[in-house]
C-alpha cells in the first residue's frame, strides 16, 4: 500500500510534490491531463521531469472543458490576472483541481493506489477554491465514498509561501530541475512570459527564496 | 434562482427526474455525458425526452474513461451482472456518476444555475456506492467549497424502489414517455436485452407496478 500517484502538471509545484513523493513513498507514478490548455507546454515539461525522476507518467486526455463554458486556460479569452465579477481570475476554470482527482482517483483505484499527491496551496496561489484544505477534506469524503475505497490525499505544500516551496526544492536536491525545466506560464511562453500570475508568484517566490540564501551566507 | 438543471442520461430514472423537476422548478435544462457508452443509444432517447419535455439539452463529450481502465461499459469486456473482485459489477465505472456531477456544476456555475437533479438511487440500483445518498452529501460539500457556490444536489429519487419510481412517473403523466422512450439497457439494445443488470431491474419495476394498479382496480 506504499504507492502514490503524482498529479504532475508539470509546473513548479507538482514538481517539487514528485521529488517529496519519491522520498516519501517506496513507488510513484505519475499522472497528467490534457485538457486543451493554452499553456500546453507543461506537458512536455511534465514528461521530461518524470523521465528525469524515473516516474512512469500517464497522460489522461480530457476534451470537456471547452463545452462547459468559457474561461481563458481553455477558450479564446486573454489571460488577465484581473479579478472577474465572480472575485476570481478568468484563468478560474470552475472545479478544474476536483475533477483531475477525481480522474486521479479513479486511475489509481484501477491500480490499487491508495495515496494521491498535489501541489494545491492555499497560501501563495491565484485564489481558486478548489486549491483550499477545506475543499480537499470534502473531496477526500466524496472520494472515499464514492469508489468505496480509503483514499489519502497528500499535499504537502498546502501552507507554505513560494519561497517555502522553492527551499524545499532545495532540501530535496531538485531545485535545479524545478527551476530548469518545470513551466508555469499561463500563457504557454517556454521560459515565462514574466508577466501572468502563474509567472509572478513564481518568480517572486524564486527572488525571496534566493535572497534568503545569499543572506545566509553573508551572515 | 428557480433554475435546474437535470442530468439525463436518457434512462428510467433521469427522464422521471426531469418531469420532476418540471413540476418543482420554473425553469428546467438538461445535460447528457458522451463517454463512449456501449450503450449509446441512451443518448438518443435523451434527445428525443428533452424535445418532447421542451427542455433545453447540452451535451459534454468525456473522452477520458477508456484511458483510466478497463471497465464493461466503456472497455472491452462483456457486460455481466455478476460481482468482481470488488464485490461490485463489472460495469462499475469508479466514480462515474460523482465526475458527472462535477461537470454538471461546472457547466451550471457558468449558467448561475444552483439546482442539479439527478436519479441517484440507493434502493433498486445496481451497488455502485456513488449513487448512495452520503456520498451525495459529501459531493455537494466539495462542490460548494471548490467553486464557492451553494449548490443544491437534489435525488428525489433516493430512498424509492424501481416500483415507486414508475408510479412517480404516472403520477407526473409521463409514464408513456418513460416506458416508450427512456432507454435503460447497458447492452445498448433499443427496447432492452431483458437480461442485462439494468434490464432486469426495469422490468422487474414496471411488472410490479402494474400489478399493483390492476389489484387495486380489481378491489
Amino acid at each position: 500500500m506504499d504507492k502514490a500517484l503524482v498529479l504532475l502538471s508539470g509546473g513548479q509545484d507538482s514538481c517539487t510534490c514528485l521529488y517529496w513523493a519519491k522520498k516519501v513513498f517506496s513507488e510513484v507514478e505519475g499522472i497528467c491531463f490534457d485538457y486543451g490548455q493554452r499553456h500546453k507546454v507543461e506537458l512536455d515539461a511534465a514528461r521530461i521531469i518524470a523521465e528525469k525522476a524515473s516516474v512512469k507518467l500517464s497522460k489522461i486526455p480530457i476534451n470537456s472543458f471547452k463545452a462547459l463554458g468559457n474561461n481563458s486556460l481553455t477558450g479564446e479569452a486573454e489571460v488577465s490576472s484581473k479579478l472577474g465579477d465572480n472575485q476570481l481570475p478568468n484563468t478560474f476554470v470552475p472545479g478544474r483541481n476536483l475533477i483531475f482527482l477525481f480522474y486521479a482517483a479513479a486511475f489509481a483505484y484501477e491500480k490499487n493506489i491508495v495515496n494521491l499527491v498535489g501541489g494545491m496551496n492555499q497560501t501563495d496561489y491565484s485564489g481558486y477554491p478548489d486549491c483550499r484544505n477545506n475543499t480537499l477534506l470534502a473531496m477526500e469524503l466524496a472520494i472515499n465514498l464514492g469508489m468505496d475505497k480509503e483514499f489519502h490525499i497528500h499535499a504537502p505544500l498546502m501552507y507554505k509561501t513560494k519561497k517555502d516551496i522553492w527551499a524545499l526544492a532545495h532540501e530535496l536536491g531538485c531545485l535545479d530541475v524545478v527551476k530548469e525545466i518545470s513551466h508555469s506560464c499561463y500563457n504557454g511562453v517556454r521560459g515565462g512570459c514574466g508577466e501572468c500570475q502563474a509567472c509572478t508568484l513564481r518568480l517572486k517566490g524564486l527572488r525571496d527564496f534566493e535572497e534568503s540564501i545569499k543572506s545566509r551566507r553573508e551572515t
